[in-house]
């Protein structure tokens, strides 16, 4: 164990002294194509390189290192998760899976064990998107589907895209052939860090993800009558504020009923005009529903919306409701999942099976490739936070599921 | 009743004159001291001097006109309402009950009644408060309860009170002198718009006023634990908004269960930091609540205070409840409201009595006298807005009604 808590903390490390660049002095952030991105991925491709991987910086600036198999038939498996942030991050949600990685293909490499396949780590360049208002740039070009529209978008201070990707070294123009090929692809496997608190309020330090929720959000306009607060009797009302909290209280039910299956969350409400003696008669609202399960989201979907329509109707309020983005969910890899719940039941852990709410590279890559992801215990679930932690006994803990994982799937080839 | 179709027209003609004064071209404005105001008053003394009263502005702008006794020991009635206005006004907030009361005393002088009393007739300079974010300072001068403190108060531009009363032509110094001493006042009659959709909803002219409600307005602040729409699951959070959603459905039920003795609001809710993919983890909203029943409002006022608690802790949320105004019932005379029922009873019409749950001048005059109101039907209650509406024949209704009741003064005297 002590061999583990060794190499996680020198994980540890490393993690400390990529979150020590920052494009400011006080937090950590590091947007896709800044100063402080580019010295990030410079140091991790220098460990990369220093560990003897064959390294390189791909067109839209990931960090990729390569092990080599003798097999000429050989696949690639790929080990991966991001080295972006948004603004004033954690340390690890990203860099842990990838200095992780690190370390796995280090402890590999020691071992001097024939590979059937090539093994790829790759530090993506931007999954939070937070420059452009993308998601996955990075993984959709190793995915091979970028979408070249984007290149024309703009960033706050009016940088095209394809300008910030020049300007990092890269080449708009070559980011598909940075793809790997589908029939090349072996598999994907990514560490991260929960982002939730389930692990911390379980006390377990890891846990197989089985799939990536879908989401389907909504905005709602609620339309009564604005009146004066004093002079309006109670019964003469048409308050816009009142159905939506009605609204409210029905998705926080409804995901309490369905809490196994989705959760339901209202984060957005605001009342225009606002003032404290005036009825409210305008209201605008979200609705967020994440679940694992397309067609009980689709269910969830309908039922909510009828219930919303007839609390607009027996209020007398006339309601909009928008679909503003549909993502469908994601299940990971059956087979890889079965390896991952091995190394994890033989190293002494209860198997604990997660549904991911947060998207990951995962999504993407599991269009083209078996995938699956472990998550690692953070502290109380924060996340996106200066406040992130990971402990280091939960990271020695997740070695040597992860080593396991990797052996049984060389075993397995 | 051809009589007073002619004289409501006229007042009807006043009424549209003084509206088409105002700060903006578009619509009307006439905020304290501001050149529209002072354009404003000139027009209404030049009403009030033709008709023959004896008229002068006082040291805060109100213009007054005098209808003198010669009875040795006369005190003063005297029937009033305001000239200021919000922002983008309506055009009957307040000229109307000055108007209607110089028709009133127009039809009296035609009609040689030699007077037991002195009547005044009252433009207040300042009841909206819009300028220096105050109340009542106009009536608050007549009444003798001008806070001198307030003359150091800035307005938007940072001119004080003290120097918009000189501009005008005011005098900062000899307010106290324009008030009418509390041994000299016999009563105070004010007409006004009702502001409220009661009269429009049972399709009566006019009503008396009662009381005007006593306010309690509270900030409450709720602290949940902000979190991740997609990664924490629905049994361990604590949603702020959705505790502050359970309040407003309970104030909205309370205020139906007492509806006849209050209404109580929730006009603001702001959720900080709001985003659809967040849990809120901090919510701002207000309550406010009047009832003419001081007791009553107390008794509310706990009884909420001790739910709302109740729902913050099974949440397990934090709850800051600041009590930010209190206001006390006022109850109007009943000797004057006697009358005033007589009057609408003679005229032919249902006595209905409502609670105005809007402030008005009546508030300061009644600690000083006798006072009572008469509310006239608006255009489905609404006001503070350009649609604010008077019907001519509602005006027309009115007129035999305040008649009656001056000449029931008069002859009760």
């Amino acid at each position: 164990m002590e061999h583990y808590t060794e190499r996680a903390a020198r994980i540890m490390r490393r993690i400390e002294e990529l979150a020590a660049i920052s494009e400011d002095a006080q937090g950590i952030t590091r947007r896709f194509g800044t100063p402080a991105f580019l010295q990030g991925s410079a140091l991790v491709r220098s460990w990369m390189e220093a560990s003897g991987l064959a390294t390189r910086i791909d067109s839209i600036g990931n960090v990729r290192g390569r092990l080599v198999s003798q097999n000429p038939v050989a696949k690639t498996f790929v080990l991966a998760s991001h080295i972006d942030t948004v603004v004033n991050a954690g340390k690890y949600d990203g860099p842990l899976g990838v200095l992780l990685g690190l370390d796995m293909l280090e402890h590999l490499m020691a071992q001097q064990v024939a590979l059937p396949f090539h093994i790829e780590l790759i530090a993506f360049s931007d999954e939070e998107g937070v420059r452009f208002h993308t998601t996955y740039l990075g993984s959709k070009v190793v995915a091979g589907s970028f979408d070249a529209g984007l290149l024309n978008r703009l960033d706050a201070h009016d940088i095209s895209l394809a300008d910030a990707i020049t300007t990092i070294g890269g080449h708009p123009g070559h980011l598909t052939t940075d793809a790997i090929p589908a029939e090349d692809w072996l598999g994907y496997f990514e560490v991260h860090i929960e982002q939730g608190p389930v692990l911390w309020e379980r006390q377990i330090p890891v846990a197989l993800v089985a799939a990536i929720a879908g989401q389907q959000r909504v905005e709602l306009t609620w339309r009564g009558m604005a009146g004066h607060a004093g002079t309006v009797p109670m019964e003469l009302r048409q308050d816009a504020l009142a159905g939506a909290a009605e609204f409210l209280l029905a998705v926080e039910q409804f995901g309490q009923t369905y809490k196994h299956v989705l959760v339901a969350t209202v984060g957005k409400l605001e009342v225009r005009n606002a003032a404290s003696n005036v009825i409210p008669g305008e209201v605008v609202c979200s609705l967020d529903m994440r679940s694992a399960d397309a067609a009980r989201l689709q269910v969830a979907y309908e039922e909510l919306r009828n219930l919303t329509a007839a609390v607009a109707a027996r209020r007398g309020l006339e309601l909009d409701w928008n679909l503003i983005q549909y993502t469908a969910p994601v299940s990971c890899d059956a087979k890889l999942n079965n390896l991952l719940a091995q190394a994890i039941t033989e190293t002494g852990h209860e198997v604990v099976s997660l549904v991911s709410g947060a998207g990951h590279d995962a999504v993407p890559i599991s269009a083209v490739a078996p995938a699956t992801m472990l998550f690692v215990r953070c502290y109380k679930g924060i996340s996106h936070n200066p406040l992130e932690r990971v402990e280091l006994p939960d990271l020695a803990a997740t070695l040597p599921v992860t080593d396991r994982f990797l052996s049984l799937l060389i075993a397995s080839y």
